[in-house]
């Protein structure tokens, strides 16, 4: 053997990360290669995309990187960040993520690279965990039910209004009240959506919500400057009104406040960040979201509740998953898809690991300082804008040029609302030590106070904030999860116990179509707990966030050069969300140029019920365009649409490739349609992992997409979120792409409103995508995309004579995914897609996406991280249930006594003395020989999803009920 | 509810951790004290400890310090060290840890947590981790067979020399033969250790080996100079001569260097350091250490072997066991215990991610970049010392002095073996940057060489400084466990499935008596991996480790308060070796003032099997004491022995409390008696988790004592290793404590010798323990103490009645743990201890210490970071087994066909679709309700130990192995 003499450009081995993502090795490739019978990927992939779009050359992008080397410049990225101590607030505070959550939840794959709970019988841990949440909700706000979690808190605050006119159409009015001391950032998304909604807003003191003629309205608790409002009067005279109310609630406030559901509330909503989230520089955090009673099935977002198991044990499920805008489409006015499972997660255990009895203690303590410090302000003369407080004080008259310079120079941050006026918001991280600090900031080193001689006057006085009409009385978190993981010890057992319950892409390939189930590398996760990027608070100086800034404009270069746009916004915190603010810049767009009168929407009739939601809450109208039998966009029926509607024409909303997994020929001629009929065209980014490096929605016609960055671009899907959905658009739609009140954007017009809460969406998890990009580097980010199509097509090919694969492209091939036609097997022998996607969980696998695009098929998209071990596995499993159902078609098996619809098996049913099922308890269970390496075995028996549905229990069941059963 | 108004001092929530490392709530504690009938924790405590030894008031420490707190202090130490590059190589080099790696088992508590797999049935993952570096070790150096790991290379090396003399009893010489250029700190080591083996040691260049009348030889290979001599003839010709040969080799270079095995060497060892550990300023590490066929049943530490289940098909377990002082006790020369389990996983996986390919393409990078290095170098018209080399060079006739100035400059460190010379050693992560870098130090800046036209030409010249001959021509790693794992998906699931084979304190209480499997806190944890401890070279100069220094410095401060002495050394790497390192001081200090002749070591008959065989090491002769009936030190013989012995009397050595899990009451008269008799008195520190806060072996009359930092100070055991043992001495012994080659220590004299390859052993793991006393503080300690000694007496009243505890304190309580007796139910039953322990894997439980120290019985410690639920949840596991025990005593059930026999069950075992036992399937996995919440599965059925240890293999069975059982 002779030593390696390879030329010195590889001795910094810079691409090692492409082996390291990419699941084939060389020899794979061949052997797929051949099993297709392709002479190479690139003929491959030459028959699947169309000519005309295809890229030529490599794209114009730095690397491929090293993981080390990429780690180091990151690092020094981080380092130009400043972690100042903050204390801003307005809806954002430090906090201390407990360890044991931090390394066990936020840093473990077994949590973050699971998809949402879809399949609870494998869902049963991160379902728990989100019941705590909802639990916990329901307890501090007093509502009787909460969802799993919304985007952030102001746009929980859009979806509380739009909920609010959904629920009371009594009301005539179009005017939604907004309590004037609500968060900014809440004020500048509701009105974003409230003009195209077709809502006025009215903004005000409390006090003018008694003569508003509204159909809502929405109330700040503690306000923004730190005031308790007396709610109780204004919310039982807006009700007599017939007004709705909202509250947006500070979590940990509650913990001493009274709670809203105990003063009449309709909705109460917040952010759950303080709860153990990083403040991350905006995201992502979990907002929460509950309503009475009356409102529980218009909750928007998703909803965990208790159901039981064909075993009839409890077992849960996420309720309601048929959501506001697969029902209604284009009537929606909410197009919530994905929600914060992972940072919902980690609230609803900093709850469970601190318990009533910790939680009081926390915000006791908060107040107690908070207090002092008004008490050693006032000493000194210093005029506080309000006399009740629970964390927060104003101070007015001051010199805050001279404060703000005190304190910069002791790198804290405060909050500066108006001339004269300096906010402090006090944290569960404040010391006594700090107090003294603040005291030499505010007033001046000479100001001669002590923080322990105030305490001891404090203590003799009760000294408070919160009058005592305004303090909780009512107990929370009295459910025994609250109470028995008080250890390190038994809570690492608690989220081991329930982290094993699940499958994620820890144990197998979960080949979700559409969803992109990729590797979620550990390398781009490690920078997300830097302090340096988690601790920074979203609305902290631009000189102090020089290395956030500068990722981020690196990760937009590269993203306007992978799609090949001229700018990007990374505002959208999801892809529905993306779509919206896109569908929101054409509109703006129009209007400037004087075409307000454009508002059709053209969407082909295979989209997702995402785009014709996103396009009715950007006050559009739905024209669908129909599709072939190929499932291709019918182009005489597009042309005839847009010509149709050529004065109203706004946009189109494509998906490419087609949501059924086919790059369709025509693309470029299309888009070219609708431009020549003064449309704007939007290409729906979900399946960009097909594209990235081989072609650009720029360039064949695209006006604006967003990117699922938790998609293509490697952000976990944290068991049901975080998302990312950034959007990126031609120069024309740059200056209308969403601003924002705190962080005004160069190039963006001033009033174009926000659609997040925070100017970068979620920014703390954009390292991720940025280093998956920085180490792949043109050559690795295109052969991801090659092999994601070689990977399609080879289990297309394997599956081939088993099932029959619904579309494909011109040339015969698949795109990065393909449907399986699951319909004539269930007409041949009632054996259902649910049925297969049930037993493959016996095999050791999560089913493919079920019944999207079509009815009754099943979506397979492998990834390019996928081994041909894993897709032979997969394959062969398939191959396995199509023989199983093969059995029942022959009558060998019963049509209801067979592995298929008894699937999942479960240790329960191994247990049975008695086995009179016509296969073997080894048939159930262990039905292939990987099976045995390593098992997952599902939590429960097959949900029962229509039992749940009527029985909405969306608390923590009392432990008997799992005795019972 | 009012809002809390506890006093100021409170505010900052100091003492949270304690609450959170403790198991039991307040409520819980009074709940077991009433079980107890005790009035307090107190008074439990007065009555289990003797009066006369009780420490009077609170350990004088700082803290208790919040979890963020310590931390951020720690950071700040952190930050105090200065992480240069280092070239400085002498056995330790920088590496990539892959982050899949890092994140999945060194951050993971699922790997960390794990104990020594004693019970193989809920420990294949990590024995099949061990087997893969085994499997590597063997395949590099190219012998038949290789242990699990030892401590370090040094240590590695004296026991390599201890095992030639045991082996080779034909040679009369006692001469060992030393090659001149072995590592520095390896030979310091072997001095101490021949010292008092009774060795010469014969230190040489290698052709003086011929001519050398000695029982064998130890050659570095390449030398620490870099040269790579032609070991060939040299093993040869000792050969003929009847001297065995020993290499240590650099398990890199073994990648291009040919084979040790191929060579005819008789022992291979090394550091696999290099392959993804972090350096820590020293460790932990795995040492590897291999042998020739003949040697392999006197292989020291742990070996892996490949045996099979009650089912036939494959199982792994640790082979022999019954180590060296098990066997010969006080006539071993050898007291390994912990091993380095999880740093040998971590290079076992590092190997398996990157495969034989993979390391081929690191090695052949280093040492292109070293021959470009040397071409550079010469063509300057610098010297070096050899003209071969795989990764380092030795400079000669330079200015050491310019060039060090210029290296610091640009905070790069080298090594300065002499004035003139400079060592340079390439590792992983030199770049072709750096060489460039290393030219302007080594050169000047103005050497106008390129590294890109050297490398050109280098390629044209086949330039390397590997003479053919000395080439590897063999295959490596041909195993599919180094070919599969390759994409970080594939690797990540590997581990995740291995992790879920093996019980964990992340699934349950570890009740191991002895072993005080607590807590390890994540935040204790984390500082670990942080680069400012993590990339730190063991030589590294004093003004780039003050933050590593300073933090020894308090952990000293700590440790000397904790014990009641005056000195720590913190080089010992176990507790073993803390044991020999005393002895060694003990023996130094009496030779220092004339009793050279003192030599008897007094050993009760009760002690841990390492004690007599550390003392033979340190060429002590081990006198035995009776213990009386109660298990305590029988006092009237420890008299007679002492007078007996008086002027030669050297030592005791006493474990207290005893191993027997009781304070004996008499400890102070008997440490009074040996030093009336002019003896010192070593103190095993293995139960001090029963002392801290409440007394003091330096009080009561200890000399000297080891602490097992991973059993009371929460290093976690990793499975097997690492562990620390530190010793602490009185005044008089300090100046005897080792000292260290490379890191003089003040106050310490120059010639004691070291007994570990780095100056404070594993350096990287002592924030474990720093953060542990820090956060717990005085306070927190005494508690936890207490807590451990409640939980153990709360055990030993819940199972009363229904076992036996076998020894008791004079008052009747037990210390920290307690022996229940089987005996008497074997006798009844015939079911034995053995069997217990694997039916507690059912129950979801790992066994407690077996026959140790007594035969037939089992050791419960529950420490007391376990709750009242878990414990109750032990105690009730225990009493169910004790009834299924009476079942068999009633002859319900057969003696050979019962649920404790046939444990552990096993999910093969119930698909068996025949089943003809006298208990129900679910009665065998399924026992107690607990279990179906969280049922842990062993991965196979009973071990054949026997068929094992006849049929030794201990590399990676073929997969058809598994395939055809």
């Amino acid at each position: 053997m002779s030593i390696d003499t390879r030329p010195l450009t590889e001795l910094a081995n810079h691409d090692d990360f492409l082996q390291r993502h990419n699941g084939p090795s060389r020899q794979d490739v061949a052997r797929m290669l051949e099993a297709l019978d392709a002479p190479s990927i690139g003929a491959l992939v030459d028959k699947t995309i169309p000519d005309d779009i295809r890229l030529r050359g490599e794209l114009n992008l730095d690397g491929p990187r090293g993981e080390s080397e990429s780690l180091d410049y990151l690092r020094g990225l981080a380092r130009q960040n400043k972690v100042f101590k903050s204390y801003i607030g307005q809806g954002y505070h430090p906090t201390h993520l407990p360890a044991v959550i931090q390394r066990n939840v936020l840093e473990n794959p077994g949590w973050y690279t699971a998809y949402t709970p879809y399949q609870p019988e494998i869902a049963q841990g991160r379902l728990e965990g989100l019941l705590n949440f909802q639990q916990m909700v329901m307890d501090l706000t007093g509502m009787p039910i909460a969802n799993a979690s919304l985007l952030d808190e102001a746009t929980a605050a859009a979806e509380a209004m739009a909920l609010c006119r959904r629920a009371n159409k009594k009301h005539k009015s179009e005017r939604f009240f907004v309590a004037d001391d609500v968060l900014p950032q809440t004020l500048d998304v509701l009105r974003t959506r409230a003009a195209y909604l077709g809502f006025e807003l009215i903004v005000g003191p409390l006090e003018a919500l008694a003569e508003a003629d509204v159909f809502g309205a929405l109330l700040q608790y503690p306000g923004v400057s730190g005031e308790i409002h007396p709610l109780e009067t204004a919310i039982a005279t807006a009700k007599g009104n017939g007004v709705m109310t909202c509250v947006a609630a500070d979590l940990l406030g509650l913990v001493l406040l009274k709670e809203p559901g105990a003063m009449g509330a309709d909705i109460v909503f917040g952010n759950s960040q303080r709860f153990g989230v990083p403040m991350g520089y905006g995201g992502p955090h979990a907002a929460y979201f509950a309503t009475s009673d009356a409102l529980k099935r218009s909750l928007p977002g998703r909803v965990i509740g208790v159901s039981k198991d064909s075993r009839g044990r409890p077992a849960l499920r996420m309720a309601m998953q048929t959501r506001e805008q697969h029902i209604r489409r284009e009537k929606a006015t909410s197009n919530i898809c994905t929600a914060q499972a992972l940072l919902a997660n980690i609230a609803g255990f900093y709850a469970v690991y601190h318990g009533a009895e910790g939680l009081r203690t926390i915000a006791a303590r908060v107040h107690r300082l908070t207090t002092l410090l008004a008490d050693g302000l006032t000493r000194q003369g210093i005029a506080l804008k309000h006399d009740t407080w629970f964390d927060t004080l104003t101070l007015v008259g001051v010199d805050t040029h001279r404060i703000q310079g005190r304190a910069l120079t002791r790198e804290i941050n405060l909050r500066y609302p108006a001339d004269g006026e300096v906010g402090v918001s006090l944290s569960e991280t404040t010391t006594a030590a700090d107090l003294g600090e603040l005291f030499d900031v505010l007033i001046g080193e000479e100001h001669g106070l002590s923080v322990s001689e105030l305490d001891r006057e404090a203590l003799a006085g009760d000294s408070s904030g919160i009058p005592t009409a305004y303090r909780r009385a009512s107990e929370f978190l009295t459910h025994p999860n609250f109470q028995r993981f008080r250890s390190e010890t038994e809570m690492l057992r608690y989220l081991k116990r329930l982290e094993n319950r699940d499958l994620s892409l820890t144990h197998a390939m979960i080949p979700l179509g559409s969803c992109t189930m990729k590797l979620n590398a550990t390398s781009e996760m490690i920078p997300i707990t830097w302090p340096e990027f988690a601790s920074i608070h979203p609305f902290a100086p631009n000189d102090q966030v020089t290395g956030y800034r500068q990722m981020i404009t690196e990760l937009s270069d590269f993203l306007t050069e992978i799609t090949g746009y001229d700018s990007i916004s990374m505002q959208p915190n999801s892809g529905a969300q993306g779509e919206y603010a896109g569908l929101v810049a054409i509109r703006r767009y129009q209007a400037a140029v004087g075409q307000d009168e454009r508002d059709i929407c053209l969407i082909p009739s295979s989209a997702h019920g995402t785009n014709p939601a996103s396009a009715a809450m950007a006050q559009m109208k739905v024209v669908v365009v129909e599709c072939d039998r190929e499932g291709n966009i019918d182009i005489a029926d597009l042309q005839a649409k847009a010509s149709q509607h050529r004065d109203t024409l706004s946009a189109i909303m494509l998906t490419y490739p087609s949501t059924h997994g086919v790059f369709e020929a025509n693309i470029r001629q299309a888009c070219q349609i609708v431009h020549d009929n003064g449309g704007q065209v939007y290409i729906d980014g979900a399946n960009m992992n097909a594209q990235v490096g081989l072609c650009r929605p720029g360039d064949y016609g695209g006006d604006v997409s967003h990117l699922n960055l938790h998609k293509t671009f490697c952000i976990p899907h944290g068991g049901g979120g975080p998302g990312m959905g950034p959007i990126g658009v031609k120069a024309h739609l740059a200056p209308h792409l969403p601003n924002h009140v705190m962080t005004p954007q160069d190039g963006i017009e001033p009033d174009s409103g926000a659609v997040s809460a925070a100017a970068y969406g979620s920014a703390s998890i954009l390292p991720i995508s940025w280093a998956y990009i920085k180490m792949m580097g043109a050559r690795g980010l295109r052969e991801a995309t090659e092999l994601a199509i070689l990977n399609a097509n080879y289990v297309a090919k394997r599956l081939e004579g088993h099932f029959d694969v619904l579309y494909r492209g011109a040339n015969g091939t698949v795109a990065h995914e393909c449907i399986l036609d699951m319909r004539p097997l269930k007409a041949a022998s009632g054996i259902s897609e649910e049925d297969i996607a049930k037993r493959l969980m016996d095999y050791g696998f999560h089913a493919p996406t079920m019944s999207f695009p079509v009815a009754g098929t099943l979506m397979v998209e492998p990834t390019e991280s996928e081994s041909l071990y894993e897709l032979d596995r997969f394959c062969e499993a398939m191959i396995a249930i199509r023989r199983e159902i093969g059995r029942v078609e022959s009558g060998e098996w019963d049509k209801t006594a067979n592995p298929l619809v008894m699937a999942p098996h479960t240790m329960s049913d191994l247990m049975d003395a008695e086995w009179s099922r016509p296969y073997s308890r080894e048939l159930g269970a262990f039905p292939s020989e990987a099976v045995r390496d390593a098992k997952v075995w599902p939590a429960v028996n097959r949900v029962d999803n229509v039992f749940g549905d009527r029985n909405l229990i969306c608390s923590c069941p009392p432990i008997d009920a799992y005795r019972d059963a």
